[in-house]
């Protein structure tokens, strides 16, 4: 194992501890309306937190950038990207969650649970809407731009997902474009247009671009590799809630590829025909470990990390782009 | 009765008759993807048609703007414009019927009963992100601006909507708030944006945020009163829908308002507990009838017509004026 184990996003979170209250003050801002159930709902969701990633990425982004620069005030247009990126992060998760039919996230139940499929959809809206305010008072039509490519993109991924459902033969390809959309496409954009608020130069902003892009894709394999991991070996999350839902994910597809017939079999009847019985999880979790499969997973995850940090190479040196390569680490977390 | 009743969209269709095929190309070619099914799903219900009405109005605001300024070809901005309102428009359209449980939409299958929810909630995202990616080909922040107050307006009006849902004793103020969101402003979005993309003056732009607003609240009065008209006396959309939806509207606050306490009791069942039973739909028409409740509503609805007509005052005279104010009158249409 790596030291990627020991990695927190601290290091991050405390570099931008000055900037994000001010962030966190425009989210609660922007969330308001006239109508009390689109605060009240998107406050359930936004209040309760996570790590607020996106934002921090977004705002390293700004800091590298004035770090090239010689600006030392963060742009007010970095900020309200920030809080944009984070209220489409939280639209799409209120979508996810009336798709999945989720009823527990972040270890509370979600909001389609306790208002209703209706008002997560509508809310959801209205987020990306306040999202797209947010950016146009960046007043910088390139960053609109960026943005609005990326949300078209994350749908892309999501419907991509909806499509390889259940089909436990999908390709690598398949799943590094399902969740480069759904997932890598925002921290790209969110880090370069970020980077583009200090006028960064090309080569930075390419830097930011492919690190984002990295940094997803090693928090997705991830994320998706620890949901077949038993809940002893980690906090939160429970296990299988992808092997529930028919989610193809990286463990599954290289138990499939590698799967004799029997074990190829198993995943027809589960996966491919939600035909799932008592034991059928502890059973997939036996074959993927089998074939190596969570731990090939978090290899390939471990290869975007340093893929990440090789981006930073040109990136101003300093103690933002330490913490950024502490977060790329993070984002590959292992069991403990 | 006026002279509403004859009132047709043909004048506006065929003063426009040039420039809708490339605004359609745009519609076709930016709802592509390399996930089939978006194409598919989102030409279900987009190349369905209906009367392209904001992308219309969207394309007369800049015409009225081009007679005001002595230009002579239409901006391609108007063009982008044009398309992403009808996109923010069908992705409204495609959460809706998730909303409602539609299954039936301009006499087919809605999408949601096609290809189930979850799809049509993600393209029902895709096509909005696709409206702001149209709306940043303007290069026009103000434009940008514009929309996305109007969408997160829109969702707005939907959320109010549902909050005011089974409450007969809505007030007037309440139905005008919700539909000033979920209709009337896109209309005015629409039509002001269109305007500005052929540099309309501060009066001329004012005067079509007007007439928008003002034409989407009599169409959407309109629309809301024929569901209480007998389908013997109208084509298309069966009587009905928003009864049995608890939807509250015009007729129904009328006859509440004037009702005696059978009447109330009635709604209070029927609307309040959604407890409705065979012929309960008949004696609700004959409730509204005996308190006038469509006459009103349609009374309403033709005094937004004469407020969309006289904002029209100050524009340009011709053609396109005339077919505005033709528009206007078929916004408020009576049954035949």
């Amino acid at each position: 194992m790596s030291e990627t184990q020991i990695a927190s996003l601290d290091r991050l979170t405390q570099a931008l501890a000055d900037e994000m209250p001010e962030v966190n003050q425009i989210i609660l801002a922007r969330m308001e309306s006239e109508v009390p159930l689109i605060p009240q709902l998107a406050g359930h969701l936004i209040a309760a937190g996570g790590k607020r990633l996106r934002p921090l990425i977004t705002l390293a982004g700004a800091q590298l950038a004035m770090a090239q620069n010689n600006i030392t005030v963060m742009p007010q247009a970095a900020r309200y990207l920030a809080a944009a990126v984070e209220f489409i992060h939280n639209a799409t998760l209120l979508h996810d969650d009336v798709i999945d039919k989720s009823d527990q996230r972040r270890g509370r139940q979600t909001a389609n649970a306790l208002w209703g499929n209706e008002a997560s959809v509508l809310v959801g809206d209205f987020l990306f809407a306040r999202a797209f305010e947010l950016m146009v008072e960046t007043d910088d039509i390139q960053v609109l731009q960026l943005l609005a490519s990326a949300s078209a993109r994350i749908t892309e991924g999501e419907v991509k997902q909806m499509t390889v459902q259940n089909a436990p033969d999908s390709s690598i390809d398949d799943y590094m474009s399902v969740i480069t959309g759904k997932t890598a496409i925002l921290f790209a954009a969110a880090a370069h247009a970020g980077g583009r608020t200090a006028q960064a130069d090309t080569p930075l902003r390419d830097a930011l671009h492919a690190y984002g892009l990295a940094l997803g894709r090693a928090f997705q394999i991830c994320d998706d590799a620890l949901d077949y991991v038993s809940d002893a070996q980690k906090m939160g999350k429970n296990a299988g809630d992808d092997f529930y839902e028919g989610k193809i994910t990286l463990p599954v597809i290289f138990a499939y590829q590698g799967g004799d017939a029997d074990e190829r079999a198993f995943f027809d009847r589960t996966l491919a025909q939600s035909d799932i019985q008592e034991g059928d999880l502890h059973h997939a979790i036996e074959i993927i470990n089998r074939h190596q499969g969570i731990e090939r997973a978090l290899d390939m995850a471990d290869e975007f990390v340093e893929q990440a940090i090789a981006a930073l190479d040109i990136a101003p040196d300093g103690e933002m782009k330490q913490a950024l390569i502490e977060a790329a680490r993070f984002s590959a977390r292992r069991p403990s």
